[in-house]
């Protein structure tokens, strides 16, 4: 049976097994490097199991499982060179290790990569996967070009918050279980249901990132809590704050020099005072709620229903 | 007939039409920016060229020429980031006039549009030619790799160096012929001439860009003369004149602070010692002569010859 962690395996193995050309080692160092950090592996995980859900044979859409994965990771090596981020995963990022230029240029091939691995013996799927994929892709950049004129504005509707993060995280998500389905040859209602649940589970997902960067616990997060707080990103949080805030207290938290710690303290002090962490963990319980009904009225089986009920509960709980 | 204005106007057009979602505007705009600044269109002239040289009808490539355009468009947008380059045809970039980010997401979203444009109603052949553009794709990412490790490098051999050119430059041109006349349905043998044409054609060009940025004349080059030899830039001339020069003149040149007029006539009269234009000159002759030698030995017909050879010829006498 399918569990998170052998399908992670199955993927890391698969990773691991990539072939390099040995030249230029700057272009394909950076590339492996990338793509052997770790991570979750959740998007190729949801392709496999979609496919599997529909079909009961996943190993025919490993070569997609693959392409998912790098395109994720050239999503987030360009992502990091935009936000000048120094680690990622607990790692220096390329940019950092080694420069901007070869940041810019191993995220590129990647993306022509994960294109090569999403049609590698696809047969007469090639055409509809690559429509899928490349349309997804466009609302990634479109997500991510949001993400970045928000951080220029100054007040931003939650509305317009949820549209963003849906665009730059949660269709990556609803991609990796439509093409799963088509290759197991799902027929559409199915291929669309799974992409909803996908779309659902990445907008809880990304909300408990928003989350966790405030109230994470410190030993399990993996990075120092409140670093969204110190540099005024416009999360779920701070947005909701922004809008509802009057007494002039989150203004003054941003626009003195607090601090590291004092800064945290004074913004979470106001997020609290709006009930904003219990209603973001309810917007979060109500995006996983709709994802597991979603699987619950579907026709898939027991164990397929386990799997992507299991997925979806463990955001709730997840830590890091 | 064709000709290579009316084939550049069709491409003008049909860039023009191009659609643009209104919103980010961020991410758009520079793309059409990129886009609607001109330059030769030669690949996409190529590609339809190739087409109606196979068939007779080319109508049908227009959607994998504007793909070859798009995607050698993303390559100069992320090169310019590299080479922090602020001018291209005479505009400035778009890193400098947005920013280095913006130029980033809207070139990602180039190569994701050039993938579309590519596979838009390509039907069967869209394996084949993915396949093409994308092998393509990495060779061009492997020039611009070697391009930036050259530059970093004591001495490069000339072998090294027509390497590096023909994966950055030539096969693209080469690509774009294939895939012209793999949608014009020609056989394999002849898809595989017309490549190998444009290979040849895309190493006379190259050199003929290199000959040109320090023997061209100011009038028509539209740039100013010299700027490689001021900025040290490992062309084809300084690559021999760096192997060959023993009077210790070149090293000088480059490695004392001269103003820039003294710079650019000392080291070209280096290069003139070493009877480095004349030889230059004769090697892009030589590729000219090869890409000729294959279409007049080809079934080609006589209009579809006279334009190949027409078009190689003139990278001969080209002056911008």
């Amino acid at each position: 049976m399918l569990t998170a962690d052998n399908i992670a395996d199955y993927i890391n193995q698969a990773i691991a097994d990539i072939h390099y050309p040995a030249a230029p080692a700057g272009l394909y160092q950076p590339v492996k490097y990338t793509l052997e950090g770790g991570g979750k592996r959740l998007r190729p995980m949801l392709l496999l199991a979609a496919c599997d859900a529909v079909s009961g044979d996943c190993s025919a859409a490993l070569n997609q499982a693959l392409a998912i994965e790098i395109f994720h990771n050239f999503t987030l090596l360009h992502d990091d060179v935009m936000d000048n981020a120094d680690l990622r995963r607990g790692r220096p990022t390329v940019h950092c290790r080694w420069d901007n230029n070869t940041a810019i240029l191993s995220g590129d091939a990647m993306l022509t990569m994960a294109t090569q691995y999403l049609c590698k013996d696809a047969g007469d799927k090639t055409g509809q996967i690559l429509d899928i994929f490349n349309t997804t892709a466009m609302e990634i950049y479109e997500g991510q070009q949001y993400d970045m004129d928000f951080e220029r504005m100054k007040t931003v509707s939650v509305d317009e918050y949820l549209m963003m993060i849906r665009l730059k995280t949660s269709v990556l998500l609803g991609c990796a279980c439509r093409i799963g389905a088509v290759m197991g040859n799902a027929p559409d209602y199915l291929c669309d249901l799974l992409y909803d649940y996908g779309v659902k589970l990445g907008l809880a997902f990304q909300l408990r990132d928003d989350y966790l960067d405030a109230y994470g616990d410190p030993l399990t997060f993996g990075k120092e809590i409140g670093g969204d707080i110190v540099n005024n990103k416009k999360t779920w949080l701070l947005i909701n704050a922004l809008n509802e805030d009057t007494t002039g207290r989150l203004e003054k938290a941003i626009e003195q020099s607090l601090s590291r710690g004092n800064k945290i303290a004074e913004v979470k002090a106001v997020f609290e005072d709006l009930d904003l962490p219990r209603r973001c963990v309810e917007l979060i319980n109500k995006y996983v709620a709709d994802a597991v009904e979603i699987i619950r009225e579907s026709p898939l089986g027991d164990d397929a229903k386990d799997f992507f009920i299991n997925l979806a509960l463990s955001t709730i709980e997840r830590t890091n």
